[in-house]
């Protein structure tokens, strides 16, 4: 195969048998797939060799906020490359200073230093380690319903079937539930119920875990792969308070909220609240090149000071990526694009999935800000039973395979998960896109509603 | 701080400023460490903002296998920005699809479906979840005196003091001894004994450990950050037979030595043995882009034709680090870059190596191959008492620090890892310069030689 091949039918079927012969995807059974041959994309769009094009309502995998071929970033990326690809973690690069500083303006509160990892699971992996160290304490509690990445700290951190298969049972992980009032875990009948319930269920599981025995409590801000819950009101504050009154390491996993996602910076500036250490990674650059990291706060970060910081990676800080996470930032504040998603998730996407679920019966709720939305999928309004069993496959998620084959007629690229369709358009979706969207979401929906009781 | 500034002092004292107020850097004390500002970088060499130029004997962090921003792969990074930088892992991709072809062409035998991750540590962990899930078994086995990288199941695999630190006392990781003459576990007198008791060690630490309870044994192909140490001939074909006849898979690392490193595409090649599963990162495009990934045999792979593969990351497969990858490749083979290395190893950095231990009572051994060596520096030459203690700092590392520095006053930059120096140029290092390093060594090495006995 040569590349470079004009977008014909025929280059992707190249494409895609080289694909199947050499590649081993994620997540995937190999002998089951039938990978989309992409041959280019740009903002919202991209599109595949026999002349199809897909409105990006998944932004990859939630990652490129910014849109695809983002100009400034790409010549960014270039003009980098020209200057220095690579250098040691040791040395200081202009490109990894400023970056560092860019990211530091921005976080809430006193998280100043910036570790470097290639991507959001070595975010967490590290951060946890920097909370272990930091209190001497073993235990890390997570919530059921999160995504927190595949290596095994942060695998075993994760609260989705992902984690059963390589879950070693890792002493010193505990689960416990965030609130999430439409499936409430706590019975809770409003959303201050809610939050009572489950800061009350928190502060039992610290108790009885043994709150000396407790490094850090680790939340996704907002939980997005498991279904885009926005914590209630005080929810986030309430931790920050359980942490601070037990000695332990408040972590928020922003890898997926964070830059942009939810209409703010951090999602955490939502709440007003600013955690010990926050992970990021995806919009940080938008994966225009592997980026994530650590935002330490000044207590955790002194703890390492004279103590030799035990972790490390070959690319840490790569000034590849470094470079293009400043570009990425610069032009998200020069073009007002954090702003553009918060206004379109309040003038758009907010308004008009409550339109769809007042129509299609097959939405069970919708809810969300900024570009991260969930729609979720039921096959009874009244007993709220979900579209398809959690972790269906085959049959059992005929359902849900039907509706985002659906999308993808209708020309949208859905990001589906268990019931839900998660609406998550690039932070820079026009209002004609994000109508557009809807109206594909809108036809799709059509097939979801036939599987309703 | 504007980036691009000019190359002057007051421009890198800015760049550093920068970054001590936001880097936080792997396995260091931040309050310690005093980071060089690097302005650029070409070929062997890199340069500061205060005029000194350095012959790069590291290869960075041993990745530049193919040297600083050699021009095709500067060109084809900058292309492939152009076109399209970042694409879910779940689609087919004609620069992955390649990088891919390129790869599995070059590993030995079947090795021929290629996982991707953004580094080592990514594909030491990818590795392992696919033997624990293709055996059904627990345990892995690992060899002190290795380095795996630093995410959970990584670091917990290595057996190097960094360990330490983030040691849960990871259930089923068993750490052995492999191969090492002149430091002999074993009380060996020779190559072949060493060989034959190494793998009797191996082979009892199995009977002992349950051989039905071992998923993996993991070995570097030829350890690298931990000495270099070459395998003596037959102990990796001993590992391979006590892996058949046990049920084992095999997990060769080459994140270090392979990609020419060691003056072939595959450390393993020198030995004729071909491992299950084999990890790269590294030299596969000399770290210009973060990449890393797995080569999986067909056995392996089948396991996971029906059966989703549990493990996954959003940057599988990133399209810029696996352009840059195939125009890595390509550009070793088209100038020969894999047998240079293989050439100036024996020409010129062996002979030269051993003519120094000849004149410096400080080396007690140089041992390697291609452009992986390492020189062992000790006390005393006949009790072969390392110049510094295992794991020392402070005053008690001062001889290794007095020899780093007259290394880099002569300018060189080593790699110094406990007693040794190691000699890991890029695999493009021309003859003038690997005798222009030599000469820095010797000079350096008469520090080293005022600390023996
Ligand atoms: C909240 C969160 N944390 C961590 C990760 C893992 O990031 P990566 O895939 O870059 O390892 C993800 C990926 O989706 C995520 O959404
Ligand atoms: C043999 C080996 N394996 C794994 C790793 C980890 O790679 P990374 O730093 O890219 O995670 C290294 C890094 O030096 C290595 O040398």
């Amino acid at each position: 195969m040569s590349l470079h091949q004009p977008t014909t039918p025929e280059a992707g079927a190249a494409v895609k048998a080289a694909d199947r012969a050499h590649v081993f995807h994620s997540w995937s059974a190999q002998g089951l797939i039938d990978p989309l041959a992409v041959a280019g994309a740009r903002g919202s769009y991209f599109w595949d060799y026999d002349g199809n094009r897909y409105l990006d309502f998944s932004s990859q995998l939630v990652n490129t906020n910014i849109g695809h071929q983002h100009p400034k970033v790409v010549a960014a990326v270039q003009e980098q490359a020209g200057r220095l690809c690579t250098i040691a973690p040791g040395f200081a690069v202009d490109v990894r200073s400023e970056a560092a500083r860019l990211i530091a303006e921005r976080t809430p509160g006193d998280l100043d230093k910036i570790f470097f990892t290639n991507g959001g699971a070595e975010a967490v992996e590290n951060a946890v380690r920097m909370a272990r160290l930091h209190t001497g304490r073993p235990k890390v509690l997570s919530a059921y319903r999160s995504y927190h990445g595949a290596t095994a700290a942060a695998i075993n951190l994760t609260g989705d079937p992902r984690r059963w298969p390589s879950d070693s049972g890792a002493a010193g992980v505990v689960h416990f539930w965030a609130p999430f009032l439409y499936r409430s875990p706590f019975h809770a009948e409003d959303e201050q119920q809610e939050c009572e319930r489950a800061l009350q269920h928190l502060h039992d599981t610290i108790v009885f875990e043994g709150p000396r025995t407790i490094a850090a409590i680790v939340l996704e801000t907002v939980p997005g792969t498991a279904g885009i819950m926005v914590p209630p009101p005080g929810y986030l504050a309430g931790v920050r308070e359980l942490c601070d009154r037990y000695g332990i390491v408040f972590v928020l996993d922003e890898v997926m909220a964070g830059f942009g996602r939810t209409g703010r910076w951090f999602a955490a500036d939502h709440f007003g609240v600013t955690p010990d250490l926050l992970t990021f990674a995806k919009g940080v650059n938008s994966g225009y090149v592997p980026l994530g990291g650590v935002a330490i706060s000044a207590e955790i970060a002194a703890t390492f000071d004279e103590r030799p910081y035990p972790g490390g990676l070959t690319y840490s800080g790569h000034p590849l990526a470094c470079a293009s996470a400043v570009a990425t930032i610069n032009a998200m504040a020069e073009e007002g694009i954090v702003e553009n998603a918060a206004h379109i998730g309040e003038t758009v996407l907010g308004p008009g999935l409550r339109e769809l679920a007042e129509r299609h019966p097959s939405v069970g709720e919708v809810r969300g800000l900024g570009v991260f939305w969930a729609v979720e999928l039921v096959r009874d309004r009244a007993t709220r039973e979900p579209l398809v069993p959690y972790n269906a496959a085959g049959e059992d998620n005929a359902p849900m395979a039907a509706f985002a084959a659906a999308c993808r007629r209708a020309g949208l690229w859905p990001f589906v998960n268990m019931n839900r369709t998660h609406v998550v358009p690039p932070c820079t979706v026009t209002e004609a896109e994000a109508k557009e969207g809807l109206a594909a979401l809108d036809e799709a929906l059509g097939v979801a509603d036939a599987h309703t009781v």
